[in-house]
């Protein structure tokens, strides 16, 4: 008899399941949260696995330990964090890694912590048959709440910057080939690369949303990061705020030369490992947000509705069947 | 030209050289340790790799649950956490694991919660080759700081309990043969099994050093937990404590049906898994605990001398020079 498997269940219907041995209280969300007595912390993991997440031929190890951390960082930023306290990184390591690789790594870690904060308090590392690099990594939370389920209908929905980036570049490191009548501008395979490789993140966001607050007493936002590609960035706040997202296609910001095309589109909402916050604000704070910054985008808002997303122009919804980032 | 690999430089030898890259006032021991305002937490985390801690043969998913949250709470109160706050659970699993063993995991990982507290606080799960679990647990410090440095010349030298079952547990359960002159009682093996798949720690060890304490103003004691086997925790402690650890064979418990021999002693010393506690007192206080709690061993004392291990009775010390437990 088949006993029935991660890859029958999927990734969402996994998560949905161990979701019910986690106490009521505690929200699945891009952080977990310990409460102490004077200030919560947020905590993150997020682990690389070789040959799922990165191969040798992709990344060096020094963009692979930056890469680690920053998608840490990007988490606890997407709730709140107003700190990075620092990260303990767990190893597994097969015997006849090279020292100069793991050393490499911790380089990239470091420069990663120097940037945005933080330190290594501590770690483990066991033999194993595949490379996994594991960070936990712990934030104060601010004072904002930012979490998945803080959209409300009505709030315009907003994105830090451009998708499909990384997508890109993980194609070009692993030198997958292209429609023949697509020729790749330069300048895009090297921000490509880049955007795959280092990822940058927004530590000033948190205060610009506090700069430009309309109400001292709103302190839950909805936000989530793009960790998992814009569409799952939009689907998880659409379901977890049980509201509808309406998507203006015309308003999402692209690469002057990012090339025109269902495939390309398809690159775009579902390349993943882009960390960009994905967030909604009611709209006087949403005006006040795009006065004092001019690098964020609105690209839709949310309505009434089930938990779904479409365009504004009908025509685009097609894209939507596409499938998401999957991990089983 | 041969590059260094981890096979070539030792488990200790990467820790070494991984603590440089760690800011200097962080201590390597058995958590990381995050100051907050009022409270201190510590973190710790462990990871179980299949085909190097476990198998399928060995253990099942219920047992592999419990015990990889006890190996976490086991460091927690071997640095004096005074209550478990939680856990987050990195699963990498193939994905044709069945569902079942998942839902076994987490039955185990809640039993476990159960006896010894703190909640599932988060998680999350990735493909991969072979199945790892990587649990990262938060305490509370609690008034006394048990620190592998924190072992002084004079100190008494005691554990909670008996080593080398779960060593025992192990090889039974893989079906290892032993010498054909060795018949093992039907009780050590029920017994080691169990020390193996269903591991205990001590909640009340903290409390009883309290209640016993000679002077309040004493915070800091010598203290690691044995899950890498007792040789490597006395070890542990003279190195980071850099005195010499005396050992009364004579003194050590063994479960009244261990077998003799040298090949017996090794298992012993070296066998890891063992989640007793190895902590070090002044004599005083030593004496209160003993009156107190009967169930403690003491198996030597500190002295003024290099980080080494002597056996009081000089010929045990041929036993010495076996290989400690290494992961590389």
């Amino acid at each position: 008899m088949h006993k029935e498997t991660l890859e029958d269940i999927g990734e969402k219907e996994l998560i949905n399941r161990l979701g019910k041995f986690m106490p009521i209280n505690q929200v699945s969300d891009d952080c977990a949260l310990i409460k102490t007595k004077n200030e919560d912390l947020l905590i993150n993991t997020d682990s690389l696995v070789e040959n799922v997440h990165f191969n040798e031929n992709t990344i060096c190890p020094q963009d692979l330990g930056w890469k680690a951390v920053v998608s840490n960082i990007s988490d606890l930023l997407s709730s709140g964090s107003k700190k990075t306290i620092g990260i303990t990184i767990s190893l597994i390591l097969p015997a006849k890694t090279e020292w100069i690789w793991v050393e490499g790594l911790y380089i990239g870690v470091n420069q990663a912590l120097k940037k945005y904060g933080g330190i290594i308090l501590g770690g483990d590392c066991s033999k194993g048959d595949e490379k996994i690099i594991s960070i936990t990594a712990f934030g104060i939370q601010g004072e904002l709440e930012l979490r998945r389920n803080a959209c409300k209908p009505g709030d315009i929905i907003f994105t830090t910057g451009i998708h499909g980036l990384s997508k890109l570049g993980f194609m070009i490191q692993n030198k997958i080939n292209f429609d023949n009548d697509v020729s790749l501008n330069e300048k895009l395979i090297s921000k490509s690369i880049k955007h795959f490789c280092r990822p940058q993140v927004y530590p000033n966001f948190l205060k610009n949303l506090l700069k430009t607050r309309t109400n001292k007493k709103t302190r839950r936002i909805g936000c989530t990061d793009s960790s998992d590609g814009l569409f799952q960035a939009i689907q998880d706040l659409a379901i977890a705020s049980n509201c509808k997202a309406i998507i203006n296609y015309e308003k999402i910001p692209k690469d002057k030369n990012w090339p025109k095309g269902d495939k390309w589109d398809e690159y775009y909402f579902f390349g993943g490992e882009d960390y960009e916050l994905v967030f909604s604000l009611p709209k006087k704070w949403a005006n006040n947000l795009t006065n004092l910054n001019k690098n964020i985008y609105e690209i839709g808002y949310f309505t009434n509705g089930g938990p779904s997303i479409e365009f504004k122009d009908k025509n685009k919804n097609q894209l939507l069947k596409n499938k998401p980032f999957k991990h089983f």
